[in-house]
C-alpha cells in the first residue's frame, strides 16, 4: 500500500523560473512510521533492481541520475540506500572533485564525458558538469585556473554560454539514447548547520568534515542565486531537474526511489525477444545437447 | 550461527600443483535449509557493506577481486548477489570481453591497468587479463591476432612468460596497497550442460545465451588444462586464487562471500582518528556553528 506520489510536484518544468526559497526544505512525509518508510524502501530498491535487470538485458538505453547538492545534504547516503541492492555490475557511481591537471588541458565538459553510463546501466554523478555554473560561479576566481582563452570568459556571457553547452550535449544524449534525469537535493541552512554539528561530534563521520564545508557557508545567498538560474536554465523535456526537500533524509530517499522508478518504467524496456531464426538456432542447439547425455 | 568455514580449504596454496579433476564442484552445503541460506548470505551482505563503509573512509588500500569460470558458472550472479547491498560509490564491475581495436595497440595488461580500482575501493573483474592465458592458450590462434612481433610468440615460452608478467604486476599491486582475490568458479561440464538447457528454455535467460557458448564446450579438457596451469603458477601468498565448487549456486555465493569477507578482515581497516591538530579546528569549527543560532 503506497501513498499517491505526484512527480510533477517535484519537477522544474521547461521555462519555469524557480525560486528556491518559495521551495519547501521539508515536505508531507510519504510514509506513517519509520517501518513504513523500511519497508516502502526495501519495495522500491527491489522494483529498482528489478527494472535494471530488463534495462541491463534490453541493452539500448543509457540512464544517467545526476545529484547536486548543498554539502551534507545526502547525496552520499542518497545513492547508498537507494542503489545498494541494484546489482553493481549494471551500476557506475562517479564522483567528481577538484580537476585534475589533466582534466583542465581540456573543455569543462570533457571528463564527464569519459564517464557517461554505457547503454544498459545506471550513471551516477555525485556532483557533476554543474558544479561549472555552481561553485565555479559561485567563486568566479576558479575560471582563471582553467586556462581559457581570456577573450572567451569576459563578462557575463560566460554563464549563458554554459548553459547552453550543457542543454545541447544532453539534448545530444537524449537524441542517442540516454535518459537524464537530475536530482537538486534542497536543504535549508539552518538543517546544514544541524548536520555539520553531527559529523564533528560523531567519529565516524568526522573525517568526512572539511574546514573548507563550512567557509561555503558563507556564501549561501549566492548558491541559492546559481541554483536558481541553473535550474530555470536547464530543466528541458529530455532532462528535467527535480527539487528534492532534504531536510527529511527518509523523505527524501523515498522521493529520489519514486522518481527514478518513474523515470525508468517510462523507457519500453523488454527481454530482447528471440526472432525465427534465433529460435531455430537455440532448438538445434537443444538438440544437440540433450543427445551429448550419453557421452 | 554459522557452520565453522575454512577458507583454506578452498585455497590454491603457492607452488601446489593443482589438478582439477581432484578438486570437488560439489561441496558440503554451508547451510542446512533454503531459510538458513539466504539469511546467511543477508548477513554476510551486512557485514560485507560495513566493512567497506570503513574501507571506503580508511582510503588506504585498495581491493581488486577477479572472478574466472566456465560459461554459466554463475560469475554474474554470484557477483549480483553477493555484491548487491554494498554501496554501489564504493564498487566497481568490469566486465571484459572482447579487446577492442584500441585495447589491442597495446600490450595484453594495458586495458585491465585502466580499470584498477582506486583506494578504499572494490574493484571487480567479471572476467580478467588472465583470459590471456586461458582462451588464448586453448585458441593460440587469438595471439596472431594480437599484432606482438612474430618472434616473441613463437614457441611455448610465451605462455609462462605471461605468467611471469602477470604474477609481477599483481606483486607490484600488492607492494602498493591492492589486496587481490582470485576466484574460480569450478563447474562440471554436465552442470554446464543442464544449465545452458535451462537458458534455452527460459525466455528472460536465453538472449544471454549465444551458439560460441556451445562451441567451446568441445574444448573442455583443453581448458581444464590451461586453467590447471594458470592456477599452479599464479597462485601466490600475496594474491592468492580460492577454486569454489560451483554446481550448488547457493553454496557457491556462500563461499565466496565468505572468503571475501575473510579478505576484507584481514586487512587493518579503521575510520581515520583526528590528530591533536585536527580536533583543535574541529573544535572551533563546532564553536562558530554553535554562535550561528541566532543569526
Amino acid at each position: 500500500m503506497q501513498m499517491s506520489f505526484d512527480h510533477n510536484a517535484f519537477r522544474v518544468h521547461e521555462g519555469e523560473k524557480v525560486n528556491l526559497s518559495k521551495r519547501p526544505t521539508f515536505a508531507d512525509p510519504l510514509y506513517s512510521s519509520k517501518t513504513h518508510c523500511k519497508d516502502m524502501l526495501a519495495e522500491h530498491v527491489e522494483q529498482l533492481s528489478k527494472l535494471q535487470d530488463i534495462h541491463y538485458a534490453d541493452n539500448r538505453y543509457s540512464v544517467l541520475l545526476v545529484f547536486q547538492a548543498m554539502d551534507a545534504a545526502g547525496k552520499d547516503s542518497i545513492i547508498r540506500h537507494v542503489m545498494s541492492g541494484v546489482n553493481p555490475q549494471g551500476c557506475q557511481v562517479f564522483s567528481f572533485k577538484h580537476p585534475s591537471a589533466e582534466e583542465l588541458e581540456h573543455d569543462f565538459l570533457w571528463r564527464s564525458y569519459l564517464c557517461l553510463p554505457e547503454r544498459g546501466r545506471i550513471g551516477i554523478f555525485n556532483r557533476s558538469y554543474y558544479e561549472e555554473v555552481l561553485i565555479v560561479r559561485v567563486h568566479p576566481e576558479i575560471l582563471n585556473g582553467q586556462r581559457i582563452p581570456h577573450e572567451l570568459i569576459n563578462g557575463e556571457k560566460v554563464w549563458s554560454n554554459r548553459y547552453e553547452s550543457i542543454v545541447d550535449m544532453e539534448h545530444h544524449l537524449h537524441r542517442n539514447g540516454t535518459r537524464i534525469v537530475k536530482f537538486f537535493l534542497h536543504l535549508s541552512r539552518e538543517e546544514q548547520r544541524k548536520r555539520f554539528l553531527e559529523r564533528i561530534d560523531e567519529p565516524s563521520k568526522n573525517w568526512k568534515f572539511s574546514v573548507s564545508d563550512v567557509e561555503e557557508r558563507k556564501y549561501w545567498k549566492e548558491y541559492m542565486a546559481a541554483y536558481e538560474e541553473c535550474l530555470s536554465l536547464t530543466s528541458t523535456k529530455h532532462a528535467p531537474w527535480y527539487i528534492v526537500p532534504a531536510d527529511d533524509k527518509a523523505n527524501a530517499r523515498l522521493i529520489v526511489s519514486h522518481l527514478i522508478l518513474h523515470a525508468l518504467s517510462e523507457l519500453s524496456l523488454s527481454y530482447p525477444a528471440a526472432d525465427e531464426q534465433r529460435k531455430k538456432e537455440l532448438a538445434d542447439i537443444r538438440q544437440k545437447l540433450m543427445e551429448e547425455k550419453g557421452e
